[in-house]
């Protein structure tokens, strides 16, 4: 009987499956196959996608996916989804995505929901991309709504980053830069057939030369039609000039060290916050000091340093 | 000598600028301050209000100030603005905002910029909410983008949370109903004047039908238009019948309760990660580890759980 790992490992679909699963659910059995699966990742080049709502991101990262398809890549797509209180969002979108490449084995896409999960969406998505890595998906495309820190942080430890931007958006692009511009090695203009297309650009353009020569790379800016697949082409060239690029010049090196880094300190973090919420269930004394806070008894100060004592990390 | 606890207590001004830049800044004396001035807060009014982009929050909530003002009541703004990585954002919004209440001691503004803090927004926010509220002030506003899971809890704390929205979102009130639908209290339908606008009236008031009878709360949906002030004093009133409502049912102090709670979460988290960093500078042992993670000589998971093992021994 081969172990999970394995069969992960031999590029098992329903074996990814259920370890993204047994991750979810925190099951020990879940991290020690993605511990033995370690040595299997880094082969991968990830993507990541990010724009505002509306922005045609969904659509542009569907038809990328057919572009590398067409070029014999195989495929790995992980949606961050805004859940929708009503409708059970991430799951239902799941589905729907999943749909279109059912019959494609080289292609694996995941949703996971953002919702009331506040640290958790970085921790996950950075096991279901090493999961994907690990089965041997050649690119992995990791799409957001790129308007929180922490999403904007994620996309950000992705090999090439793309942030979609559309015409139109007036003040908007204010708020859109924040955080984003630094992470954009590609600018792709999507609805390029809408108008002030040609103004839109001028404004990118006028963000980028503010921002200097980052690095040597000067982030290109590729109009795209994601409805029609125009441009898309291009994109997918750009995205290789990038890869190349970073190849080239040790970059590539760098951001996969970077990575390493963010996913140690995602991983501490997350330990912590478990390690706590089983000391609150499990020691009276730590409830206490909760309740103490609660209640106004005892500042919240006082209360973490007694606790942090208690637990002792301190 | 009065000590700078006990001049913020007094509600000088200076001495809570001083004390929200020294924890800025993470310098102790301010933690010890703030853990002196924490009996003497829990009096002020918060109120959240969050938007996306463009919704016209903050016209919106400089006029809820001028309307408090005139009831005789101060008010504190923590705005969390998204930091633009050229113009040094926050910084310059802040002046820009407090220039229009310079010669009034009853209204205290502070910007503080999201860019490159994870986690710490929180916790800065929490902490700049705690110093006004110990300095007198009746109502406080915390004004956000709420498009990020972290931006969306933080106005999820505040006493009474007012979502911002405007006609002819279109697909975008999908996306912007992720998580905070959840946390209205009451929904403003800004800009009223603009077209659509029974229309998105019908499409709130079907999400909040949706929704339930949460608590024997029913938010209510109140038009404005920030611009010219029409709308306001109803918004006022609406967030005073909320607050009267929370006090009559006993959920107030269930919302305070909670709010400390997160509080103190916040706190331990904060506090974690600060031993973290004094940790990978200081101890060669876990900085070893890091760089056997960077290298991917060894997998983030085992090295996550060594460094842990290290903290609690050290």
């Amino acid at each position: 009987m081969a172990t999970l790992a394995q069969r992960v490992r031999g590029g098992e679909r329903r074996a990814a499956a259920r370890l993204m699963r047994l991750l979810d659910d925190g099951v020990s059995a879940g991290f020690d196959a993605l511990r033995e699966l370690y040595p299997d990742t880094g082969r991968a080049r990830i993507v990541g996608v990010t724009g505002s709502p509306g922005s045609g991101k969904s659509t542009l990262v569907d038809q990328l996916v057919r572009v590398w398809r067409d070029r014999g890549l195989t495929v790995g797509v992980v949606a961050i989804d805004p859940t929708s209180p009503f409708s059970g969002g991430a799951i239902l979108g799941d589905r729907i995505r999943m749909r279109q490449h059912e019959a494609d084995d080289g292609v694996f896409v995941r949703s996971l929901a953002t919702r009331g999960n506040l640290g958790g969406l970085s921790r996950s998505t950075r096991d279901v991309v090493a999961v994907m890595d690990a089965m041997g998906m050649d690119r992995i495309v990791i799409e957001t709504v790129g308007v929180g820190q922490d999403e904007v942080d994620i996309v950000g430890t992705a090999h090439t980053s793309l942030v979609v931007l559309v015409p139109g958006m007036g003040d908007d692009i204010q708020a859109i830069k924040a955080g984003i511009l630094e992470i954009a090695d590609i600018f792709v203009l999507n609805k390029a057939d809408h108008e002030g297309v040609d103004r839109a650009e001028r404004e990118i353009r006028a963000m980028i030369e503010l921002g200097g020569d980052l690095d040597g790379w000067k982030p290109p800016i590729v109009r795209t039609i994601a409805s029609s697949g125009e441009g898309v082409l291009n994109l997918a060239d750009a995205v290789d000039d990038h890869l190349r690029w970073l190849d080239e010049t040790g970059r590539f090196e760098d951001r996969v060290r970077r990575a390493r880094v963010h996913h140690v300190r995602q991983a501490l973090r997350d330990r912590f916050e478990r390690r706590l919420d089983r000391a609150i269930t499990e020691q009276t004394g730590i409830a206490g000091l909760i309740d103490a806070a609660a209640s106004g008894e005892q500042d919240p100060y006082s209360v973490a340093d007694a606790v942090l004592a208690e637990l002792s990390v301190g």
